[in-house]
Formats: structure tokens, sequence, C-alpha cells
């Protein structure tokens, strides 16, 4: 149990900070660097690489776009176990079928069971373990994980790219992290970026477009055929805001103005 | 509204075989080769090129990983106008800050649109767009959207590959697609390879280890200090099988043999 809000929020900042992502025997050092890009670009920062085919070197770099901090603090261990010595969560990426059942979860339930850990644990040490390129991790690696994960795949085409698998999964942390904020949900009516008009406004302005069309001949108010309640429902769908309605008057005004339908009346 | 069941299959295919995935201006042929492989992963198929850099080249091919037949089939257009034509529905992806808000959406509310698009109208044609590697999309371009959609990243580090961020969306898309057929959350513990021990064998397991405990001087009846609750709460958390409890039982056994236990009672 969490005693304050300042246990709260280390809890919510170990989300990201106390994750690991560890790549195992990785053959193309484009997916270092790749894995280190979507790393920083969610928020992570600490990699670890066991027994890397090769160093990370130009093209790591390149493919990392600027993530080089995490490239050059990235720590290389001869095997898994060192690489998680200090670990109390480990969860290794794995496609379905193994000889041997093992707690298997999506993504989305990874990052519960990092943030369940982070907050029982304000510093828990987590990993994220990703296998080879080519035949992903070995029985003994996926025996010493609490659980494993598998990214959802079409059946027929199931091999990831290792830095795909590593975007979907710290995308999942990202958005579970924001979540414990209360931040997921854009909610893009409460930020834009002028006032909503008001029942009133809008009433006038539905008011004025029926004068004006039907002035133009093109709204018989005897035969009216739905035609108001479906601009109705077009604008209230859209839910207008204060410029736009003062947009829409003024070109009703205009049209008013342009073929002299004031002086009609 | 759906009229029957066949109606919302469709529906719910059409969630992944009516999605296109539109790259405008791409900059490096090896961006569509990595989205063209993780659409095929995701289960899509449908991809449109606005005005390429270059057509799809080796480089491309060798990234897609054998999504050959995506490339091959890949529309190549002159603009978004053009490959958003017959679509009733277009989401584009866009960093937060424009000068004009527009509905910005995060990856999973975009999969909830798509889906419901789906099931209002199941031949409905859906595009995803995504912009230049440098500039992303322009304010024209994303004007010609319904939502924008925001991969949340840290504000520091904010620009995602264009492949990684088709991943991204589709995985959404995918998962949503899992979701729809109940299918997203993977249930472990119903698909174990052995059946469950039931409460009359694990209680059986428990009296024997007491009894070898209580044998070996390990524990002390008279002074139990929580030895027998913390091993049942290792246990009932674990959750054991019937190959497990076996194997537990037969470890007792062996012991009591070994120690020559049962000829001291």
């Amino acid at each position: 149990m969490l005693a304050n809000t300042s246990e709260m929020a280390a809890s919510v900042a170990g989300l990201l900070n106390n994750v690991r992502i560890v790549l195992v025997n990785t053959t193309h050092t484009g997916n270092i660097g790749a894995a280190a890009r979507a790393m920083k670009n969610m928020g992570l920062s600490r990699m670890t690489l066991v027994a890397p085919r090769q160093q990370p070197d130009a093209e790591a770099y390149a493919r990392s776009s600027r993530a080089d901090e995490i490239l050059d603090q990235a720590e290389v261990v001869p095997d898994l176990e060192t690489a998680i010595a200090d670990c109390q969560l480990v969860i290794g990426t794995s496609a379905r079928q193994r000889n041997l059942c093992w707690p298997l979860i999506t993504p989305r339930q990874m990052a519960d069971e990092v943030a369940q850990a982070c907050l029982a644990q304000s510093d828990a040490q987590i990993a994220l373990v990703f296998g080879r390129e080519d035949r992903g991790l070995t029985n003994e690696e996926l025996a010493q994980c609490h659980f494993h994960v598998n990214i959802p795949t079409d059946e027929n085409f199931s091999s990831l790219n290792v830095a795909s698998a590593v975007q979907v999964l710290v995308y999942e942390l990202r958005v579970k992290w924001l979540e414990l904020q209360d931040a997921t949900l854009l909610d893009w009516q409460d930020e834009w970026d002028v006032d909503w008009a008001d029942g009133a406004g809008v009433e006038r302005f539905y008011h004025h477009l029926e004068q004006v069309l039907t002035d133009l001949d093109f709204y018989d108010p005897e035969n009216p055929r739905n035609l108001m309640q479906r601009l109705r429902r077009l604008y209230q769908r859209a839910r207008l805001d204060q410029t736009e309605l003062n947009i829409l008057r003024g070109i009703l005004t205009a049209t008013e103005k342009a073929a002299g339908l004031k002086s009609k009346r």
C-alpha cells in the first residue's frame, strides 16, 4: 500500500525509469539503433545488450536518430542471467506456441503488471526481454521470466522486427503511464481554441438561415420536407464554436445583401 | 444498425481489410518496406504511396522481410486528394501543436472511430495518413482529414520514425479487431496445458508437507511461527496444476525414503 501521494508520484515515474529494455544476441546493429529511438520517443532510457553480435556502430547511431545517449550508456553483459540479476519482474517476448505453457499476457496486460510492480515497490527493477531476430529467446531464457508477453500478429506472418516489438511494448508502457496521471484520453473539446457557441446564439442562426433560405425560394415552410431538421442535425453534430457561428451569420448577411433579399421583404 | 450477425462479421473483417495506409512523400524507401512489414504482421494489406521520392527499391523489399505483395500492389498516386477520393473516414497523424485546432484523438480512440465506421457501414473505406519523415503532413493535407491522431511521445524527443508510427496504429487496429471478436485478453489459466489440481489433492499435499517438515525437525507444531501459512500462500498464489502436485508429492515421498522418516514414526 502507498502511504502518500509523493510515493504514488515516485511509483508512476518508475513506470518509465525503472524499466530496462534487454536485447539478447541482436544481429543487426540497425535494430539496436531503432530500438533506442523507440525507447527515447516513449521516455525510456535504460538499454542492456546481452552478447550482441556487434557493438553499436555507425548504422546503429544513424537509425537511433539522435538517441545517442541511450546507445552510449547501454550496458553490455555476457548473458541474460547477468542482465536481470537485480530485477524483481522479468517479462520476455514470445511467440505463442511453446512446449511448456507459461503465464502468457498481452502487451496491455504487460503494462498492467509493470504498473502493479511499481505501485507495490517504487524502486522495483523491471526487464522487458527481446530475443534474436531469427529465433527469439531460447527455452532456457524464457524460463528466467515471470511472464511471457505475446504481441498479437497475423498467424501467417507473425515474425515482428525486434525494434517494432520494442516500439509496441514501450508505447503500451507510455499509455499506462499517462493513464496513471489521468492524461490518456485526449478530450479535444476541452482544449478547443475558441469558446463553444451557446444555444441562444445557435438558435438565432437557425432562424436567420431559415429566413434566408425561404427568401431564396430554396425552402418552403408549407412543404418543409425535413430540410431544417437536416441542417440542424448537421450543425448540431459538428457543435459550432463562436467564430464559426459568426462566420455563418456573416455569410447569411452577405447573401441577403447580394441577392437584395431584405428589400424584397 | 446491424441487421444480423453475418453483417457484424463483415464489419469486423472490414476493420483490417478496409483500412489503407497512406504514406505521403516518403523519402526513405527502407521506411516504406518497414511499414509494409508492420502492416502484414497486423493483417493489413492496402498501401497507397502519395508521390514517393523513390519507388520501392531493393532496400524497401529487404526491410519488408517478405511482405512483398504489399509493395507490389501499392497504389502510387500524385496527391492526397486522389489517395482518399473514395474514403468515408480519413485520419491523419499529427504532432500536437497546430495553428488551428482539429479533433485530436489518441491511437486507441482512432481504433474506436475506425470500428464505429465499419460497424455503421461494412464496406466503409478508411485511410490512415502518414506524413514526410522530416515535417509530417502540411496544413492543407491535415485539413482533408476528419480526425488527427497523436501518438503520445516524450515532449523532448517527439519525432517518431514513420514506420514506427505505422506500427503503433496498426497494432491498435489489430487489438480492436481482436476485442470485437472477444479475443483480446489472453487468459493463460484457461489455456494451460495440464488440468489444475483440485482442492482435496492440494490439501493432501499440505498435510504430507507438514508431516515431512515435522519429521525433519524443520517444523515444530508447538511453535508454528506461520510457516505452514507462508508455504500455503506461496503455492496457492502459484495455483498448482496436477503434474506439479504429483511432482511435489513425489519429492516428499523421496525425502521420506532417503531420510528414513517413515521408519522413525
